[in-house]
């Protein structure tokens, strides 16, 4: 319960991400370095109804719990660049509230389980959310990308600076 | 503590929308449909330092609590069609984890106070996370829309039909 709003702010998974990304060590940092990348959303059965109209999507947003995160810092190195950087100017998983954003290619919806592509997200993270990627609502023709517009174009590999070091105690 | 992952997925919001957006009823329901509408996001104190180099972006994706929904059905006529969808086809704010999620134009960032445009989000609103919009991660041609596609234009204004009704009894 939050003390500052009448509802309680509480997270329930529906459902978990199977990704052939088991360490954040190597894998890619965004779905658009992730092309070869396939895997398996499975929805538990409480929400499965609500897949319903999902297929006609070509790419749909995945909202999700970056459960292998470190305690977020305000400055951060990130992937991309050697600076430091504000952490809400990069998408750095270890944040206050690690809400992880993905659009990924939707192959298929049968029962309960999403067949995706362009996966980025590793392995057993829980699902917070879906909704359909809308050229409308989501496709927006920016100039300015900030720091990264300045940034060479590198592979999207991660490494280990975002993981749980503090947690697991390595 | 959820009992399926060894870290609380528990969310406490980083700051507060403000917007002249008081009621869902005859709100934008997508930035798109908000193009006159300007606001203020104030990132309390702790989180401020995370602001820096966010100006360089000439948008931001704000992730935000829909406070102010009903409880969720699996089932719903979204803003834009008469038909009944499922859930996750959709953009509706009542939905199991009430995240919402909108790309708003960065107009300045002063202090901990980030002027925006394009803004459809009602005025009291926990924000959880702000992230770059980064044209290589975010920006995809899709051909289809699933039953988007098949909507006329409309335009893009709420009613009550999500509002917390169950909640403050009427």
């Amino acid at each position: 319960m939050n003390t500052e709003y009448n509802i309680p702010m509480k997270i329930n998974p529906i459902g978990v991400v199977h990704s052939a990304l088991t360490h954040a060590d190597g894998a890619p940092i965004q779905p658009v370095f992730a092309k070869d990348s396939e895997g398996v959303i499975d929805i538990y059965e409480p929400y499965r109804e609500g897949l319903k109209d999902l297929e006609g999507f070509e790419r749909i947003w995945l909202l999700y719990w970056f459960h292998k995160a470190r305690t977020p810092r305000l400055i951060v190195k990130p992937f991309l660049d050697n600076t430091q950087r504000g952490l809400f100017a990069t998408r750095a998983p270890a944040r206050p509230n690690p809400i992880g954003l993905s659009s990924v290619r939707l192959l298929s919806v049968e029962e309960g389980s999403i067949q995706v592509a362009e996966l980025d997200i590793l392995d057993g993270t829980p699902l917070l959310d879906i909704k359909p990627y809308v050229s409308k609502f989501d496709y927006y023709e920016v100039k300015r990308n900030g720091w990264i517009d300045s940034v060479q174009d590198k592979q999207g590999i991660a490494d280990k600076r975002f993981c749980g070091q503090d947690k697991i105690g390595d």
